[in-house]
């Protein structure tokens, strides 16, 4: 029998739920699930008291966290990033295995020789970017190097998206799936990639403006802008040597030349309270942005204008859209130029319960094979079923639940702080959920003719 | 007999530490000069050592600070703003005046009612820039409200510059006289200020380019960019209505649109450590921040090519002169942009023994009289006499310490936390620094015909 605790069951914890009430009975588990609230747990575990339970939790009291450690055996943390430390520290403590969705901070891998000395595994990374991007890379790293390939370029997108059935009349094709504040703050610092052996860097106020089309094919074109770090995975990754290196996000086509409207105008800082009235209009607040007296014609003329942009072409179009040439008030006093936008899209941009959300990751190695130049392309689309169970949902609690699975099965046999770059850790993981989710990836050789004439 | 305590004795307090030791013989005080480092003070207070003494002084040592204090009847922090709030609670603790030229925090203004009780005078920004700028700009309001007149139009600009005659053929025509870090991060958030009776928010992105120019008779012209709060001493001057009110520095003329370039490029940013190597070119660094194959011709031509500049021009100029297209190494590995900029600029921008620095502050204020508007402009100009007295050691140490001498002969009746925009604390203030320094404020009236032909 294995005791597993989680950690925080919000609604981006709802497919590993289902998945670990599903195999509990034959596993043999016992699950504690805590979380802050879990009044809606009620409801959820109730035909599965006898292997599930769940228990109020917060992480503010100090003896809490160590006893429900203490009293598991694999310890599952989709708490927020900044709590993984603590729980961390609770599960070297106590001896007790951890598997978080999160990335590594260097905090938590200064646990990893105390994490081997007490015999427990730290899994991290092991969700869907980061998680399923390493699984899906390095078994096609794997698979190229077996084969005698050289790697000589390795971009890798990924996106949380809206299902095309869902799209609307939305004219951004894009909803909140994840935290909306991430998603305002996105890319808030400079970009550094790696080209033909060339460090290159992208300072925030060009990163949407400098994107790269990527085409998923029946799911249509794609904005990919660069993340924040895309050389920190070389060593991991084995390609420490390979001279192009790009990861980065994706957005529907023509959702970033829109954004970056916003970058230029100002509207994403969030490091200035601005003094406004919580019923200032949203036409004051841009008018606010723009120089004084700049041009003439409406608001939206004059922004276009100060922006060289078309004014009705389809940024101007995606501005329109949310209002912001309105007499719409902003909602929020002395607020950051972030909040007040964080707070329009809020409204904007809500899955509603009909929506379907959309996962989508694309890789592209290129290789050396024999001294020809080869190119390899995996892409994977995951839909939402619904507003619980949504693509984000399933691909960063699944492979989560596998995992667990396996190290409750004595499968693993990593300890330490560890990312799933092993092929004993992603092949079973990605097996299973090509087999019975459907969540497979869609990989396929190109000649270089076909890319050269691209 | 007072004994004042300064805290903090580097090279910014050079002639506060002159002034106190001139008049301490005649004004009985006895003077503890504590410093990280106090050995350079051994010679300097040599022949006063019947009332002045030196001791280390280390603000980590938690005993250290609660003695001086204890030791003092007045004390003058010139330590780094951060140490203020430790300062402040000793002193309200053991009921001890304090005078600065920082900036009241948060923390400070809420030791307000603590200082009251304990009796004790918390004087902040009571320097140059907090400083004589409330003092110079509340005697000019003082003198218009007297007369009848309402202010309509607040303007006021600040910089610590180069004196003409060491401008050389550095382009830029400044070297820095103060924090190098704070010049390169300067204004790294959304500015604020009102324009009649409108809110106005400039992005970091386009400070240094949405500039004032600014003359000043006999010292020609000055770029004025905004500071990041206009706003907050609306209060503090009595100006809750004013329609226009805008605060900023001076830099001179043309450095503005050269720096413009560089934040463009991304080389202020400070998020980030960019991986690279200690022996990185310039060069590479600069292409790095290209979009990739950006046009043709040298680097400093696609360099101009990108940000729409003439590669002869005078921003080019600037930049070629810092030597930023050649192979000079960057000297800091996985640094920030800002890091880089700050070690290059730290370089060639470094004030040598023979620079004379130079202070510029001026103020336009604008005011309606008997129905018909007014214009008052008022403007500083100090020179350094050398690279110990420099106009920005004058500046900023003359007011503290011509406060302290007031506070110590009990002519100072404030009690809290406490700026000086009240008469009886700046008006003795300005007018030794006229009669005994030559810091004196032009002032003078401009007709309405003049400013509405300009």
């Amino acid at each position: 029998m294995s005791r597993i605790l989680l950690l925080g069951a919000g609604r981006s914890a709802s497919s590993l739920l289902q998945y670990l009430l599903l195999h509990a009975p034959t596993e043999g588990w016992q699950l504690t699930v805590a979380d802050v609230n879990p009044a809606h747990l009620v409801p959820v575990l109730a035909a599965h008291a006898a292997y599930a339970r769940a228990v109020p939790f917060d992480i503010q009291q100090e003896t809490q966290l160590p006893e429900l450690v203490q009293q598991a055996d694999i310890v599952i943390s989709m708490l927020p990033a900044l709590f993984h430390l603590p729980v961390a520290k609770a599960c070297v403590a106590y001896g007790r295995h951890l598997v978080t969705a999160s990335y590594v901070s260097e905090e938590i891998r200064g646990l990893d020789a105390a994490a081997r000395a007490a015999g427990i595994l730290i899994l991290m990374e092991c969700g869907l970017d980061p998680g399923l991007d390493h699984m899906s890379a390095m078994r096609a790293l794997h698979d190229i190097r077996a084969r005698g390939g050289k790697l000589t370029a390795f971009r890798s997108y990924c996106g949380g998206l809206l299902a095309p059935d869902s799209e609307g009349d939305n004219p951004w094709k894009y909803k909140f799936t994840w935290n909306p504040r991430n998603v305002v703050l996105a890319g808030q610092s400079t970009a550094k990639y790696l080209e033909n052996g060339h460090l290159r860097f992208i300072p925030y106020q060009q990163l949407f403006a400098r994107t790269t089309p990527v085409a998923v094919a029946g799911y249509g074109e794609f904005d990919g802008y660069a993340n924040r770090d895309s050389l920190s995975y070389r060593t991991p990754y084995g390609l420490d040597d390979i001279p192009t290196m790009l990861r980065g996000t994706l957005r529907r086509a023509g959702y970033c030349a829109a954004w970056q409207a916003f970058v230029r105008l100002g509207l994403t800082d969030d490091s200035v309270h601005l003094s406004n009235p919580a019923d200032m209009t949203w036409a004051a607040l841009m008018e606010s942005f723009l120089p004084a007296a700049h041009g003439a014609g409406s608001l939206a003329e004059r922004t276009a204008a100060y922006l060289g942009l078309d004014p009705q072409g389809p940024e101007m179009q995606r501005l329109t859209w949310l209002e912001v040439f309105t007499k719409r008030p902003v909602g929020l006093a002395d607020a950051t130029p972030a909040q007040l936008l964080e707070r329009l899209l809020t409204d904007k941009w809500q899955l509603q319960p009909t929506d379907h959300d959309m996962i989508v990751m694309h890789h592209t190695l290129d290789y050396e094979l024999d001294g020809a130049p080869h190119r390899w392309e995996s892409s994977l689309v995951v839909l939402g079923d619904d507003a619980t169970h949504t693509a984000m949902a399933k691909t960063v609690g699944l492979p989560v639940a596998m995992a667990v699975r396996r190290l409750a099965a004595g499968q693993l046999g990593q300890r330490g702080v560890v990312i799933p770059t092993e092929a004993s850790l992603y092949e079973p993981i990605l097996e299973e959920l090509a087999a019975d989710y459907g969540i497979r990836f869609e990989e396929h050789e190109i000649s270089l003719a076909a890319v050269e004439s691209r």
